[in-house]
């Protein structure tokens, strides 16, 4: 088996940083790129990053991971509650992926409270900031020790 | 009247037959598009496949129908559930459509048991297997008869 | 196995060809069991037709295809949104069945949108019109070949 | 145009005067049927009397109006709140109808506060007791006047 | 007890006759009050009218009612399905009511098919144009007699 | 006071035995009328039974039960969910009765989750098996002792 | 700050004492004012009372507060589950107002268990007869000494 | 057709500019009515306006309209979401109407976020604070043209 | 501060003009940015149009707007009821937007009546056809002053 | 296998026999052990009894029986309806229980009509008194004969 | 009779005066106790205080209150929404209670909108502060005068 | 500030290891007090443990932890979805505290995907085993360094 995550990013996360730093704080995407990047390489694994705002983009790079990646962390954003697509694409390539929300969704708005990817997450982390790509990653290398 | 009918695959159906065949079967969407074709040739007409993961892509094609083909069959996948874009496309077109879907989407979750497209359908097949695409074709050819 | 096909057809439907024509058509009751009855013998297949507006004789009629027949094909009319009963029995019996709605029920009265046959339904084949029944028989047929 | 009406009473009308006289009043169905029929013959009318508690019977009954009948009057009991094949024989036959019922069903139980048939009915009278069933007549053959 | 009837038309109902004439038809308030009172006078009984497009003085009508009528007609108009001030009112009383409604409220918006008046009055009839009015004098002088 | 109980068994429980072993094991309809009447005979009790297909006949049978019986068993099966009619009859006849189900309906379909006989019967018994038959039969018979 | 307090009685509410005295007991609305203004002079304030069975008097009464009052008790009677006009009159005119019912509105119909009131009140008293206003306007006194 | 157009202003707007400034600013109920009218003169329009509390003479205002107004701009405040009986004033004029908000209604309480009149208005503008209704009359002007 | 307005028009409004003329009259969606345009330069302000069938490209442009714009007009299509990313994105650059519709939505399908924007726009204009755009943009230049 | 049953009555049952005889009847909490124990001894069995008002205590309680017992009967009161920790703590005993009722709850309040028991019941007993502990015991030592 | 009252305090009350001042102010529970001992004491009563954050505590201690109690003054904290077992209690002990409860549940989290206790209470005091819990007990001393 | 952490596990968490093995695995209470240990004193930090099936033990436990701890670590079981008591405990000691469920609920019943707890968290960690005791230990050390 291959040892490497695939990390997703969905919309509106390339603002990280720069939006609603009460909510998100002032780590970038890069940040966050490099935190998982470097918890895969503690383990010995390698990480591709992809974001995106399109959401064919998103379920494309999903699609791709079934050649060459063990396990997928994504932070869908807004997609999380609306994209079936996306829930489909991960169910399609069969691989355990982890969760992951910035902020605490559960305390936002009522919509931010479904996820369509929750129930078939191996794992689910919301609100543990930045590091809890840190946390997705080593569930995923754990996981597969 | 053209004879010409547009064939659109939504999201993940680029995965068929490699995805979940207890579900979806051994057909691959090459084999989906063919038998979809042989069926149009078979009543002398013709036809167009797309298959796009991208939402955009899709209302785009479903756009250029309107000046060369006479019908269209569409499995939009997990869009279904939730795409009024997609519903206003058709409809913006104003051609007699077939809904498709190759699994019986009322065995599954609740969230595939709405569709926006079903209420202005010329017709819809459920749970077909990829024949259902051939009988969808029929029914467009038959009803321009 | 048998090769037979059990035809149902349920209330009101013997009115077929003199209601509201603008929505079922000119077809009558004779009409379609002819049309079902052809679309079997070309596959070499027998059918048996029963139409009653009675929910009663209609589960007496699919607990008799458990003897004689290979698979249904129903059109349960108004009791397909109401009754239990039919899908007990249609479980019961343990037959391949395809659901038939002449006209499509998804853009008629929001309680004609749930269907208590579809999710153990083989197929559902909704708004092709009388022509719906004959591909409903050949679903049956090439599943059984 | 024909001068009979066709009078249905529903499911368990046949225990009138017997059954829960508080609610319902010491009036058998006899009684109901000759109220009913004095009304239409006061307006010159002729009126056709069926009861019954089976769903089918009721619309096999509903169906033979079609052929001299110029209106109904109907109580469908426990039908009414049930019953989407009732409605359909009813809308099938083109007739105009009235609805009665004899208590007031919007101090019942909550399940009594619905029905399939109001929104199609010509009128709707509820509460009036039996003689509610002597306006009914009174309406169609007004209507027809 | 006294022999006289409050008949009680609520908002919007001055405009009878000149409002949506294929709703309501053409006759006036003036007629409708003439109706209703001819058929009290046929029972020897009395008929005092109100219309308001105010609820409060529903209400004070109402209240008055008390001194010197048996009973109660009503349209309260849209206010019947937001009105529970009137339907305290009428309840206050205690006088027995009869809930009119010159069109099929049922086959209107959904908005209209609840009343907070149906449960607590003695009779409702719907759609019997306004020759309801008379029904329901009658069916207060009937009850009284 | 009668000493006769009415057992009532509805739609396809003709099927036990035969029917999905798993859920409703093996004793067949003979068997459960057998069981139901040992345990009435053990208590000096007397019992006739009934199994339709048919909600008519089943109402037909409980509107019997008043001129000779001091109890009906009843299994409405899928009717339970979905018979005003028949809740309508039972309370019509004023007799106490206990509802049976064979197996855990709780534990099934979201739709089998609502009785319109439960709250309106003397005793529910769910999920005993068969013997829940002879169950029903003995309260009602140490009820009326 | 002025020493006065506005005491709003709505809908009914001038029927106190002779309507439902069951629920409502035999005080009048005088003695219920009396009561009221008794409690304000004990703590060395004044009372102006206003009844109206016109949400729109209720409202203009509700706004001239704004001028020579410290604080409102009301009772809204009806208007408290419907109108969202008083909620804003009381919000506009920005004094705390206690909201008061004699009876306990949570033991009666559903719709009143609703108020459009009590989130912006400073205090809700249900239940406690006409003593309530009492204890309403002590909650008003106190909270400004 | 006339050239004048009715303004409603509803229950409340007589203390704008003294109510809730950070939601509603600063202007007053005679600012509004001033802008409107220069709006409706610019475009050689007359305009009368009309505020109260009272939906009673709201609905009588807008029966007045009927007679010499060519359109009618309304900001109903709190009857927008209670008040079947003014939309059915509006729809008994049978005259263009624009729906205004002054705040965003969106952005509060749930119950403000449906609106009786939405869906029989020609044009709604929620949000654009006083200057809103001078847009509602360009737009019933502009219409006219 | 930019004084650069971004236009946005979403899903199937590249079909305007040609696409159901009875409700969204024959104005092309050139005609519109031209409009759109015209207002702005009045203002002394600058436009910058985009169009796009894709979820995504629509976002990515909000995006851009951070750089160089003052303010946002938007009409998201059908993306308005279905797209919480495109909230995301208007949120995250925080400027202020108007959301434009050119049909009255609350008159059309229920699932046009909920908007993911409508709450955080700055102003919602609904049903004011093309002309709708020209007055979002002045509420942007003249909020702007 | 242990011969021995768990017997658990919840919260408020120690009231029994002087709390609304008319529901509970005029047993005690002894005479319900005394009856259930009977009926175990009957068949050779043995049987512990707690009682408790502590969800805590309950829980502790089921636990103890993976050790010793070999079913459970279940009266767990008010806790029924709220408590998914027990159904977690009958669960995780893994051993096969019955869930009893006195009176009939379908009869009762809503909030009373689900259990978050039932679904994994092996029985359901409602409404037959404490008789229904003995028919309790008797499924269990039956079954497991 | 008894001239005793029981004062129930339910979880997190003993937390009194150090939790969030700012919602419950800076009373403690022993100031409550005492502010509620004094109003009993005026009266010539008696009161008995427990406080306890253990359901089963409180409900033992609500069992006990028949022994030596006129009434009960509970503030259930957030067991008021929960606890159908305090309910039975409560109903079970037959003696009237007073729900107190220090702020304004109605203005906090939707699931604080629904008590448990309220339709049975006596009396319901909401945002009254630690002043309510004497008005609730002289609620009860002057009922029992 | 204190360097201990208080780790709560709720009802049934005591047969950690024994149940449910396909769901939970197969680490004991033991094993799990252990792993959060071993990863606060890699932090330098202490851990207190309690574990209880009582929600007042918790609930005590929670108020002790305002005196000594700078965090909680807590798996509420059962409680997590029933029990707003806890959520009102860790809201009064204004602690940080981090929500851990071992298996992923989301997946699980329906009533499993609410959690009282959750908007509240600071961090929510679902479905990663055991293992998320430690991960959770370790957000709440590395945020407070």
């Amino acid at each position: 088996m291959s040892n490497r995550i695939l990390l997703v990013n969905g919309p509106n996360l390339n603002l990280l940083g720069t939006r609603e730093p009460a909510i998100y704080g002032t780590a970038t995407l890069a940040d966050v790129e490099r935190i998982a990047r470097d918890a895969a390489q503690e383990a010995g694994w390698d990480l591709r990053a992809v974001q995106s705002n399109h959401e064919g983009v998103l379920i494309d790079a999903i699609h791709t991971a079934r050649e060459d990646c063990a396990g997928i962390v994504i932070n869908a954003g807004a997609y999380t509650h609306t994209s079936i697509a996306i829930r489909d694409a991960l169910h399609g390539v069969a691989l355990p992926f982890v969760e992951v929300h910035i902020s605490n969704v559960h305390a936002r708005e009522d919509f931010r409270h479904t996820s369509y990817l929750s129930d078939i997450a191996a794992c689910v982390i919301v609100g543990a900031g930045v590091a809890g790509y840190a946390d997705a990653v080593r569930h995923l290398t754990r996981s597969s020790a």
